[in-house]
């Protein structure tokens, strides 16, 4: 049991460099499995459907977006003010930034979820059950920043990342700065 | 010549559509071929390597996000101010909604630059004229919005755009509502 784990791991991890690497189209059983350098069949025996595979590599991705044992802390001994949640976002860039195959493989994702209404579902769910954590987790804190400041700040960021991993315009803003100034116009 | 011209803005567009529908990896001369309708063959007299005809898809999405004549008037009659300017910015909002091609093509070619340094190249120059633009025409019409402003719209116009276009979230925000909100924060 604990080898069809790691297997499945190794294999989620596999598809997901395969996403980021070649794009959606690019991501095939066989392409997983060489990616992988597992025998021929290996990835459809644990995700026999292209949607088995899809779902398993939004499992993963949101895994690898899990705060780490260096995060932020939300352990109530700091005041939960604007300063604590733009930590909180910027952790998150971090995150997002230190694991440019997780978002690129997002990305294309959601590229895919524009052509494939299964991929839209599965995607789709999964994301609308972040931003609705997000929401109560803000709610729930304390935190400043209700269902309108998040959103916004999801698509900014969203942009702001797409942009870093792909072709960056030189705007004369670094990351940290944009994160900073979008945080404290969008949080008011 | 005329017909010349004429067939490269239907290969163009064709490349468009083949882009937005299937993705980068999808971009080939052959179904440039199949998506216009000419035979197999043009598309490569016309534009004989990938790069070349990813110039042209990049000149054609440019031309395609112009400004049309129902668009907000530039022509100095109004005042310079944040209404005017929130205007432009729900002008270029509109046009990126109604051909969602196009912006689905951008992305996918955008993407395609995180692999491709020629892409990069093509597509991050024009990008970068596209941006300093902006923070030109702002600055000589008196608008207010400097470099950082406009980057920071960018990047959320740019992740609204993405969110609408592919599986979007329920945030509870219209897309209208979004750039409002944007803007209003954003341009302080």
């Amino acid at each position: 049991m604990v080898r069809n784990a790691e297997r499945r791991l190794i294999l989620a991890d596999a598809g997901v460099r395969v996403l980021a690497e070649r794009g959606a189209r690019g991501l095939t059983h066989r392409a997983v499995d060489a990616a992988a350098g597992t025998p021929r069949g290996t990835a459809s025996n644990y995700f026999p459907s292209r949607d088995d595979l899809i779902s398993a590599l939004v499992d993963r991705i949101g895994e690898r977006l899990l705060p780490g044992p260096d995060a932020v802390s939300s352990d109530g001994t700091r005041a939960p003010d604007r300063a604590l949640f733009a930590d909180y976002v910027r952790d998150v860039v971090r995150r997002l930034s230190a694991d440019p195959h997780v978002s690129l493989a997002l990305f294309e994702l959601r590229l895919e979820a524009a052509r494939r209404p299964s991929v839209a579902a599965t995607l789709g769910a999964w994301r609308q059950r972040a931003f609705q954590d997000d929401v109560t987790f803000n709610d729930a804190s304390g935190l400043p920043g209700g269902p309108t400041e998040i959103a916004l700040l999801h698509y900014a960021i969203d942009g702001l990342m797409f942009d870093h991993l792909t072709a960056p315009l030189d705007t004369g803003l670094s990351v940290d700065a944009a994160v900073s100034a979008l945080v404290d116009r969008i949080l008011r």
